[in-house]
């Protein structure tokens, strides 16, 4: 029955904080440079490892980030905390080198509709841009993640074969992609679409080396992060308060939400170098930030907790002098 | 590699529905008992298999549930739907026995100060107690499901031991409980924790009849499923939108949403008999029954993805005539 009870689990988890990136993408109101320079430094002090912490992307496509080349000027390096942004082709890959960045991240999506509508490109051509744009990278010395999208389930084809992922995963990684982050982008896979899928992908690569970007849509997040914890992968994608949404279905939740994971990976005894109250600081902080409230359960109760206690020590108060 | 894709888990689960009992008992506003009846019907519509209707406590101590004689005597029996209803002690047992029900519910908390501040009882006299009511209540030929709250942590104490919660099962079991349900009531559990408890609980009684009763305050009541599935448990409640809160942090997600549930168990090929689209909506009606929006990210995806494709047809149709 031991072996039942999780003796084989990973003992630190690598987390990348992608809320200044995938989480701000969204959102329709601009968030002043200076406040965005203000959350990467929050977060940095939260303990977080790792930052994606802008786009590289062209500002007519992702007008929220057009702000990239400042952000990644002032965050390219950051003491005790990894850095990335998003690049989409070569010319983001200057802006990123210009800007001094020493790890990049590229995307594509693992089904035909969703690359063509989501970067406009059939799956042979993104990867033959790859195969140029990665080796490029690494010739600037930079790190290369290459994040594959809507792995699980794609909003206009459906289930997403394992297979399909796997053969993106491993030309991905012949081109030199240094991690694989494999992305549930609307947030509709189970733990058995998760295992399944890493059973293709993980011999591809070090498994150290793979990664999961989870979306709560359907609250299934944490359990694929179980599944994920119980075939080995060490390295998962949040986005602190749950920032982000699903294009697909307006008003839904979004990102993994940070707060949520390292409860969950805390709880069972894994390290993340995060300090967790910080970080639920943070998560109220960034409702302010953006300017409406954030679906994450972790925020919600922290915030009620708080209330609760307030109201106690002012009965307290009030009993006291009455 | 097979054994790690999940080829054990049961291949179908028993859903308790629990939203009009523990859902609704801490809704500010009284439902009219019409509009339960309404709630109840339209649940076993959807094909859940096992209702929790109604509690028999004393109206002082839950008023939402005043109307528990009449809701108890209109679904005593439902054709195809099993129905039960809680009952705190021989009064409440009378009065579940007059309205003829065939199944009843029992509770006490695993920790001396959550039962002490819940039912104002010492362990011992709650046990005390039950080894006289689950007897009662066999005689009386009804089926008894035993509740053990706060099995994960408690909100005086903190994390509470397995064994303790073990001895307490065992106890019930021992007066004639058929149901074993170990409730995170106030959802700090993760699945190590689950699976800790679990293996000092299953050899207590038949695995069958252990279930859980998961809160989703910290988003993690899925991956407690997960947990209790890969342990053989295939009895679980849930309670529809999530309704039901944390009574120790106000604002915070409630009880583990039955839609939520369904998604994953369906999703992993597990048989629920239940119409998940079918229960969506009624956990949108839930919304307007409770006058205040729900929490559960199912419920909001379902809503969002409604809205874009009516969006899209309103869309195609100006486009048709304009």
């Amino acid at each position: 029955m031991e072996a039942a009870v999780f003796d084989n689990l990973p003992k630190k988890v690598y987390i990348r904080e992608v809320g200044p990136r995938d989480g701000l993408q969204i959102e329709p109101e601009f968030v002043p440079t200076e406040v965005k320079a203000e959350f990467i430094r929050k977060l940095a002090a939260t303990g977080v490892p790792h930052i994606e912490i802008t786009s590289f992307v062209h500002p007519k496509w992702i007008p929220a980030l057009a702000d990239g080349k400042e952000i990644g000027g002032m965050f390219a390096e950051m003491n005790g905390t990894h850095t990335s942004a998003l690049v989409p082709n070569m010319r983001g890959l200057e802006g990123a080198a210009e800007a001094g960045l020493k790890e990049v991240s590229v995307f594509m999506s693992a089904s035909e509709s969703h690359n063509k509508a989501n970067i406009n490109r059939a799956i042979s051509e993104s990867l033959k841009m790859f195969s140029e744009l990665i080796p490029a990278i690494k010739k600037e010395g930079m790190g290369v993640i290459a994040a594959i999208s809507v792995v699980c389930g794609c909003p206009f084809e459906g289930e997403v074969p394992p297979e399909k992922v796997a053969e993106i995963a491993g030309e991905l990684v012949s081109y030199g992609a240094d991690y694989i982050m494999l992305g549930d982008t609307i947030g509709v896979g189970t733990p058995i679409q998760v295992k399944r899928l890493l059973e293709k992908v993980m011999p591809l690569h070090d498994p150290q080396r793979i990664g999961l970007h989870l979306h709560d849509t359907q609250a299934t997040a944490l359990s694929n992060v179980l599944a994920g914890l119980e075939m080995g992968i060490a390295c998962f994608d949040g986005a602190v308060g749950g920032l982000g949404g699903c294009p697909y279905a307006p008003g839904a939740s979004g990102n993994l939400p940070t707060e949520n994971l390292v409860y969950l990976l805390h709880g069972m005894g894994i390290e993340t170098g995060i300090d967790l109250d910080a970080l639920l600081e943070v998560a109220d902080w960034c409702q302010r930030m953006v300017g409406h409230s954030l679906s994450s359960n972790g925020l919600r109760a922290y915030l009620g907790r708080k209330a609760a206690k307030k109201n106690a020590a002012e009965k307290n108060a009030t009993g006291a002098h009455g």
